[in-house]
């Protein structure tokens, strides 16, 4: 069965900046879309800010496997009630991909816990990404380099934490380096963080970048059944536990009580 | 010179529950900075919910080394402003303890991007304490496991992203088992969640609990300059760049100008 | 394509030890060989140590997409040679899968670069394993923990390195615990530890062992090609490099030398 | 009281390469060391390869805190006696440090588990290493970023398994990067890989990179007592057992029987 894929875009600047509607006529989120459904095995859709509740409600979280997310200006626009359910989604078990700018977006910043700084030049520079994990599943059919020719630079230190495994880290002509390619788990959610992809250049038409975000894809699908409430904290009774005890002591809690959250 | 530590205590039961009241006339928090100011080369104070900004302002954390946490019925109660600032200090470089049940305060849920969940069981039940790491600092001096006699069950899965190390495994006498101690860092600051400490039993007046909080203070300590706005994200203008690049294509930025947040 | 399963036996006590001879009579390698053939998806062969060169030549590495691998009484009769091809084929991308004893087998040993130590005792106790990580690839259609009515204990502290990721945490009847399913990444090669099965118990008969062995030969499988010397470490001359050089200062090496191993 | 070091040198340009002996007149151990004793809280001597035993006796390792290790033409001399001396060591609780070539040195590669491959250019390239992790206590004193005019370049794919903490990553001149400065832990034992140090210029003298060294040490230094046997894996006989247990079943082992190894 194909994996299902939405594809979460700002749509910001290719409303209003002619260089980048030029850039994408069908915007980011949409050439993204596109390649992911030429990949194979992949249906992906796009959602964008502008729809209600930014296009993700329950019905559509529940029917993604993948959300990939793309955004920049408008970061702050994003309601907290879309990110509390994107990120029990994620804790859950959906897959997730954070593109670019997106290191600052609110869901990635709440997935981290982290500051997600970095520094920054938009100059069209040479970016090269280096894989530095062989043979990893998002590298697959990769050459052990490939470069960018116009790129924003984003250098380090990047304010995330250790992350399970660096897949990507790039050089600058400018002179920084990035870790480019990070992956982490949240719960049961499989997350990557891939750095290209401002919105000036045309990144997204890029053969490589297409596939690492296909590959991500198909890393970061969970295919076991979304826990529904992944934060709940069940009582284990006594005259339940799976060894015979004793209560001893005293109390605070009631037989059968939620505990306090 | 001395590590100064802030305990922070939600300080509801030690008012309004008889038991708890008993078992820690000094309240827990109390409890807990008297061990450490007992401890050699520590100097803890301590703050409470009930105080102005819940003790904690932007003085007292840039005055404070090493924050440790203990929260359980009023989680719901932290203001936002306070968790935003305690997590800002923690990705400057203050070190960070939570304690038990702070497993739900919004600070640890923050920091870790995790829905933190767990099961439980108040019987008064045996818990054992398996160092996992040997010779880990944060185990210095203790021998090889320690029970505590009468103990709140935490059992797995304990929803919390993968730690840097893991330092202490628990066994319960009902038949569960917890990762008890478990390092990560964020930002600058380096954090240790210790799972002991029901209020309803005499967890902080035990020696190897004041140990282990007192080894993790010192782990915990970051003697580097706090880092004053560790989420800032620095342009760094073409004509500064390392090394002689030319500004190619098309623009979104300004010269000078803050990236979007 | 199916995955191609080599299940490496040392096949000692099978062939010695009557009551191991009872309980195994198709052997324990056999008898797990026999189980991933039954879940689908797998082939699987055996190997055991009295073939020559234990049943590991190249060519049936090559032909091997994840060995699993148990050893206890014998760990001292592995040539090196084979040892040293197990572990380049696991660079390379292979797979590796290592049961209960093989802790102390040469090849885990080299691939952990850690003592790989513990505690054990021989008496027929209850294990719990619980999982840690929940909708793991490697828990997939388990419960959230399972029995094992009658095994060995091993107790920690475990001297292995950190892991990548904690998916099993054992609960012992006499009061121990060990991280009993942990995953490594070795060059391009996954690599499972899995604690249960001591010979003279039915543990390699369980459907929920048989489940786990399944499923991390399914997380373990890299598709990717085969990286055929894993250990080079290739020259790049300065008339290939990705930016135009100039070589500079005094050199030790001439061109196109081979660096010292 | 004092760290105490031992820079352990190969020792073979500096007695046979001009260049090398111009550069390093006190050798490249000898340096180092030197700038050790003027760091504060360190005491450093020095061993090399021609001493009986490589210098590194039984004696000298139980006096020493933290091992550093210089290494390149002549890895395959070094006795495999005093590399599994070392790795014990290192499990037991002594720092260690590996520096540029000794990527390929015996113990790093014992101590990793995995290929240690990465690709090289000798051309006096200008490297630039990137702090990674802000406030590390191996970063102290240090700035955001520092240079070497003239290294030899190495390059990713750097084949170690994922480490604790990526400290350092730097850009090369010729286009490529490398993950510089890694943590792990094995055993008890703290390890750092530093990458700068090419033999032929003047690493070794440059104040940043002295500095890092120095810091290295003291973040490497585990002042817990040495363990002294830490492969043994001791039984914990039923009647010794910390909760009530009955021994059933068939048995392999005799009574305070050893296991296997």
């Amino acid at each position: 069965m194909s994996i299902r894929v939405t594809v979460w875009g700002e749509n910001v600047h290719e409303q209003k900046n002619k260089v980048v509607a030029q850039v994408y006529p069908d915007t980011m989120h949409g050439t993204i879309a596109a390649a992911l459904n030429r990949a194979g095995g992949i249906t992906a859709r796009t959602a964008t800010l502008q729809e209600p509740e930014h296009g993700l409600t329950p019905e559509t979280l529940a029917a993604t496997d993948v959300l990939i997310w793309w955004g920049h200006a408008a970061h702050g626009e994003v309601a907290d009630a879309v990110v509390d359910r994107v990120c029990e989604a994620v804790w859950g078990g959906m897959g997730m991909i954070f593109l670019h700018s997106a290191h600052f977006a609110k869901p990635f910043k709440r997935l981290m816990g982290a500051p997600c700084n970095l520094t920054w030049r938009e100059a069209g520079e040479r970016e090269r990404l280096w894989v530095t994990s062989r043979q990893h599943p998002i590298a697959a059919g990769l050459p052990d380099h490939f470069e960018l020719e116009h790129e924003e630079m984003y250098g380090e230190p990047f304010g995330v934490p250790e992350p399970l495994e660096t897949v990507f880290i790039s050089w600058f002509a400018g002179g920084e380096v990035f870790r480019s390619g990070l992956t982490y788990r949240r719960g049961a959610g499989n997350l990557f963080y891939f750095r290209p992809g401002h919105e000036t250049y045309p990144t997204y038409h890029d053969a490589n970048v297409q596939r690492v975000i296909a590959n991500a894809v198909r890393w970061a699908h969970n295919p076991a059944a979304r826990i529904a409430d992944p934060g709940a904290a069940p009582n284990r009774p006594v005259d339940a536990a799976l060894e015979p005890i004793t209560e001893r002591g005293p109390r605070l809690h009631h037989d059968g009580e939620e505990g306090y959250r």
